[in-house]
Formats: C-alpha cells, sequence, structure tokens
C-alpha cells in the first residue's frame, strides 16, 4: 500500500496522456477532480490485491462519452460516485476498492477522484493498460467475466442499471443512452472478487502509467539519452517522424472517427495514415500496417516530446509516431477477435511491434 | 371481479384496434397471444380496485416498439412476463395485479396475456384510454406518480433497470434502448399502489374497450340503426367521408411517422389531411384542426366499418373520419403540456369534439 503523492499524479496524467493513444479524453481534466478530491475527502491509497480480502467487492468506475464532446463538456463528478454507489446498492454489497477498467486517458484517473470521495483504496491493475472505444474491450471479457450488472447515471441523477446476456450488448446499450444522457456518463461496472482481479485483471498498470509518465517527463526535459531509456522502459519504437498533411475528424455515432495522414521530414515521398475511433487505431505505410492495435500508436510532438491527442491535431504539426507493444495480459486466446484490427474493420493482420527493427 | 371469455376477446380486440387510433400495434396478435397464454394457465379475472387490498402493488406491462416493426416481427412473448418479474424483483415486491398502460392497440391485450402466465388478475383501468406513441403520455404523469422504476426487457433477455428524474426522460432513454434492442421490447413501469389506481388511474377502460368493440361489430354486422348507437355510446362524430388520395409513411427515430390525404367523397373540393406519429394525431380540413390530440381520430372503412390502421392505409381506400373524445380522466391541469398538439409539433389548439355539431 502507498499514498498517492501530486507528484504522481503529474507524471500519471502524462503517462495517460500517452497510454490513451490518442484517446480516452484528457487525463487533465481527471488529474483535476483527483486534487480536488484528495484536498476535500484526503489521500487516496494504491494496493495490490494481495493486500484486500480476495472475497472483497471490487468495481470498476469510469466516464464514457466520445472525447470530442468532453473538451465542451467536462465531467462535472457526482456521476461516477454515483455509478459506484448505484451498482453497490444494486449488489447489496459494499466494495473493498475501486478498480481503473482503462488506465490510459481520462478513465485512469477519475478513478482516484471516486475513491478519495468514497474513502476507498484503488487497485493497482486495470483491464486494457491503454484506451479502447468500447467497454467490452478489456481482458475481463477475454476471462468471461461480465460488465454487467453495470450501472450508468448522468449529471441529473438518472440511473440506469444494464444486465445483459454479452458484453458487447452491454456496450452497445450503454452508448445508446450516453447519447440520450447528454453524450456524457458515469459508468460502474465489472464488478467482482479481489481474488478475480489478481486472476484475471492486467497488474501494476497505475504504476506503469506513473513510471511511464516519469520517463517521458525526462524526455521533455531534454535529459540526455531520455528518449532511448523512454522506448526502452516501453519496450517501444520510432516508426516515423513527419508532417501533419491532412486530418479529418468527423463525431458519429457516439464514437470520434478520424484519418490523419503524415509526410516524412526527410523523404517527403513517405507518407503515414493513421485511422482513428476515439483512439489511434492502425498507422498504414503505403497501405502496409506498421502499428496494429492493440499495439498502442503514440503521436508525439517532434520538438519538446508532447503528446498529441486526435483533438490536439493539426495541420503542418511536426511528430514523431510511436509504437508501444500491449500489455502481454492481452496475449491470449481471443484477443485478435475483441481488439484486433478487423474488429474494426480494417482488412489488416495484427502484426506485434514488440522486437521489430524500428 | 369476472372472467373474460373468448367473445370478450374478440370484442376487445376490435375495440382496441379503435382505441388504437390508427396505431398502438396491431391487437389481434395480441389476442393470439392471450387466447394462447389462457389456454395453457387458465382464465384471467378482470377486477376493480375495490376488491384488492389498497397497499397492494401493481405494475404495467407493456411492449415499446414501432408499429411498422411489430408486423414483420411480431412479439415474442417471454419479454412482457420478464420485465414484470425483473421490476418487482427490483422493487422486492410481489405485484398484486397487472394493468394496461394503454387500453389501445396491442398493449390492451398483453397485460392479458402476461397477467394469465402470472396467475395474476387484471386491474379494469389504464391511464391513457386510447394509444399514444410515448409513455410519458399518461394520467399518470399527471398525478406525479414516476414510470420509474422501469424495467426494460428484450427477447433475449437482456434487462435494462431505468430509474429517472422525469417520466419525459425514462421515454427517450427506453426509446434509444429499444432501439438497439432490436426495435422491441417488454417493459414493465409506473408501479403503484391499488389506492393510487384507484384515485389517478382512467377507471373501467377495459370493460369500455370490450363495450366499444360491441358496438362497432353490430355495425360491421349491418345491424340496423348500429351506427348512430356507436357513436352515441362513444359520444363520438363522423366528420369526413372519402377516398385516400395521398399517403407518405416513414419509420424515423423509432417511430412510424406519416401523412394522409383523404379526399371527400361528394365534394372533391374538400380535403382532409391527418398526420401520424405512430398514432393519428391530428386531423386537419383547409387547414383548420377538425379532430385534435387527445381526442382519437378513428379511420373507417366506408363499405364495412373495419377500423383502418396507420400500416393498413392504402391509396383509393374509401373511408369515414371518425372523431372520439378521449377519456374524461384527461381533462386536469398539465393536459395540452403532455398530450396536447403542440407537444406534438402542430400549431393548433385543442378543440374538444365532444359537444360539436357533425
Amino acid at each position: 500500500m502507498r499514498e498517492l503523492n501530486l507528484a504522481d499524479l503529474d507524471d500519471m496524467a502524462l503517462g495517460a496522456t500517452l497510454l490513451g493513444a490518442g484517446g480516452g479524453g484528457d487525463p487533465y481534466i481527471g488529474r483535476l477532480m483527483a486534487v480536488q478530491a484528495i484536498e476535500t475527502y484526503g489521500a487516496v491509497q494504491i494496493v495490490e490485491p494481495s493486500e484486500l480480502d480476495p472475497d472483497g467487492l471490487v468495481v470498476t468506475v469510469a466516464g464514457i462519452g466520445a472525447p470530442t464532446v468532453l473538451i465542451e463538456k467536462p465531467p462535472a463528478g457526482p456521476e461516477f460516485v454515483g455509478a459506484a454507489l448505484a451498482l453497490a446498492k444494486y449488489l447489496g454489497k459494499e466494495p473493498v476498492a475501486i478498480m481503473p477498467i482503462e488506465v490510459g486517458g481520462l478513465n485512469t484517473l477519475i478513478p482516484l477522484a471516486a475513491a478519495a470521495e468514497m474513502g476507498l483504496p484503488v487497485i493497482d491493475a486495470d483491464s486494457m493498460r491503454r484506451a479502447f472505444p468500447q467497454i467490452e474491450m478489456t481482458t475481463f471479457t477475454l476471462a468471461g467475466i461480465t460488465a454487467s450488472p453495470m450501472s450508468m447515471v448522468d449529471i441529473n441523477g438518472n440511473v440506469v442499471i444494464i444486465s445483459t446476456t454479452t458484453n458487447q450488448v452491454a456496450e452497445k446499450l450503454a452508448r445508446a443512452l450516453m447519447i440520450e444522457m447528454g453524450m456524457g456518463a458515469g459508468i460502474s461496472l465489472y464488478s467482482m472478487s479481489v481474488a478475480e482481479v489478481a486472476k484475471h485483471g492486467i497488474q501494476g498498470s497505475m504504476s506503469y502509467c506513473v513510471d511511464l509518465g516519469r520517463k517521458l517527463s525526462a524526455v521533455q526535459r531534454g535529459e540526455h539519452g531520455a528518449f532511448d531509456k523512454f522506448l526502452d522502459f516501453a519496450e517501444g519504437k520510432r516508426v516515423f517522424s513527419g508532417k501533419i498533411i491532412d486530418l479529418d475528424r468527423r463525431t458519429t455515432a457516439g464514437f470520434a472517427r478520424g484519418t490523419v495522414v503524415i509526410e516524412h521530414l526527410e523523404d517527403p515521398t513517405r507518407i503515414m495514415r493513421i485511422e482513428i475511433q476515439n483512439e489511434f487505431l492502425m498507422a498504414f505505410e503505403d497501405g502496409k500496417p506498421i502499428i496494429t492495435t492493440p499495439d498502442l500508436i503514440c503521436i508525439l510532438d517532434h520538438e519538446n516530446a508532447g503528446p498529441i491527442t486526435t483533438e490536439t491535431l493539426a495541420f503542418g504539426q511536426r511528430v514523431d509516431v510511436v509504437g508501444l507493444p500491449c500489455a502481454p495480459e492481452w496475449h491470449q486466446p481471443g484477443m485478435l477477435e475483441l481488439v484486433g484490427p478487423r474488429v474494426f474493420g480494417y482488412d489488416a493482420e495484427y502484426r506485434s511491434i514488440k522486437g521489430r527493427n524500428a
């Protein structure tokens, strides 16, 4: 067990922006919420599953919405604790800990704010260690753990409890409700025992996020050799350095979709195309897939190594495209059918970034 | 208390078609479901609130969907009992009776089928005594009774419990879910005590429906003076006799919408235009509103007095347009803000059909 301090939160927000893979909502909004909640309710403890009663109840807390809307309408706050309380009430059991569903983007930090207010620790684990656009895209789904019963609460206090036969249906119903709830809502789902978290969660993902942010922060401070150390730590690769020459973004059916086209800085005949569905999902060069989901595509500012999200992309930006391998827990039967390229409509094979030459 | 017999069901289905005001889904599908349930589980008792414990729990059962979809995909059945059981489970209390939310269209008979299977009586009351396209359009809403907690169950066994701050939000969320649930689902809502039904329901609406069907049946058999007796019973008016010369129907945002244009049989310069949103809502002649919601617009076949629904409308049909006054319980503060013409987007005043010259 260890207490989060403010420096941790800064690194976590930076790491979460990177793990957001361009999406997942702005972690700095979540950082503000977490700081405010910690100042009001006291510090949050980060714990390992082994520190808790194996039979204790754990619930995840997250926001659901399109990132493009979040910018204009940040989450209010009560909907997240509201969601956790509604689910606990429905289950008739008090949770012993809160857990993020995705460590990547805004949903990394929202659980901290909710946990502070509820006086509960946060488990150092999640089910993505990146952001994904749909709630069934978790290692929990691969383990057969149901997302439902799932609660959904909006800022006006409307509460919905969803119990579905599959996590895919839970996503479909939640997405439709989210649109009617003003394009954003708090959700609490994947309730399970501490023992199940230990078995099926991605362990240490909160700590990983803080460490990753710290490494990137060293790059941003211009420390010697920091970029290589950052890539070494994450086992990542810089695959492209270029200038953004085309950009198309649109919000459809509750998702932010788009395409970004990058021309190589040194060889303008080389073109990289990156496809967006809330997150950067596929990077192609000359029609050939270079980074493929579930591996992470990160776009960094070429000058200051600041992560660029789908909303902060702009014409003319000079950027580095970095591929990070997904958490090793993803590599199990069913991964490609749940989060592989074809799930998102791309006719391409998954090709791991790990162990490849840059 | 009285037992429903098969003749009652025939008259009820005919009366429910009329009270459907062109929409509400085909009551003959509901009649089949009711007959089948009664043959399997035994007869259904129709009761007055005074015959039950005033503190007993009553829940309504209904289907939600666009009528145009119902034709191609009739409801399966388990979703209705499923909805009632899910709500009872959520409330932690057993209901003493089932009640229709709307006596008009398919939802008149669905509660009978559910009640037979559950071994419960059906209360001779409802909250519309006609069909309306949205679930908040009830006398219960006028009385401040909340539609939620509301259950929603699809044929695959997905269950949603909705608790909203207003009945309008319940409608919005349920409509969005319905689309994702394959354009149809069972719902159970407006749970209340028997005493509340006695105070705020439209009393005797099931019996009224049977009686109305019986009067129309006499017209269809060609009994002398039957049409006048039918109009006298319902305090209705025949306002137009004509031929359908134009017809536009479309399904948008979970509703069946459209317009039907009728040319007068004797004076082709007279044109009636009827506007549809699941039901016939407004009848205009020369731009002047003739029958206005919440009064009922019924279109009858000119030759055989068969009620014509929005789905069975056809070019060239010779029809009578009949206006029936809405149930007297509607006439209370808030009616026009809930079910008046402007709610549906028509810039016209409500003008009661009652007491007007034909």
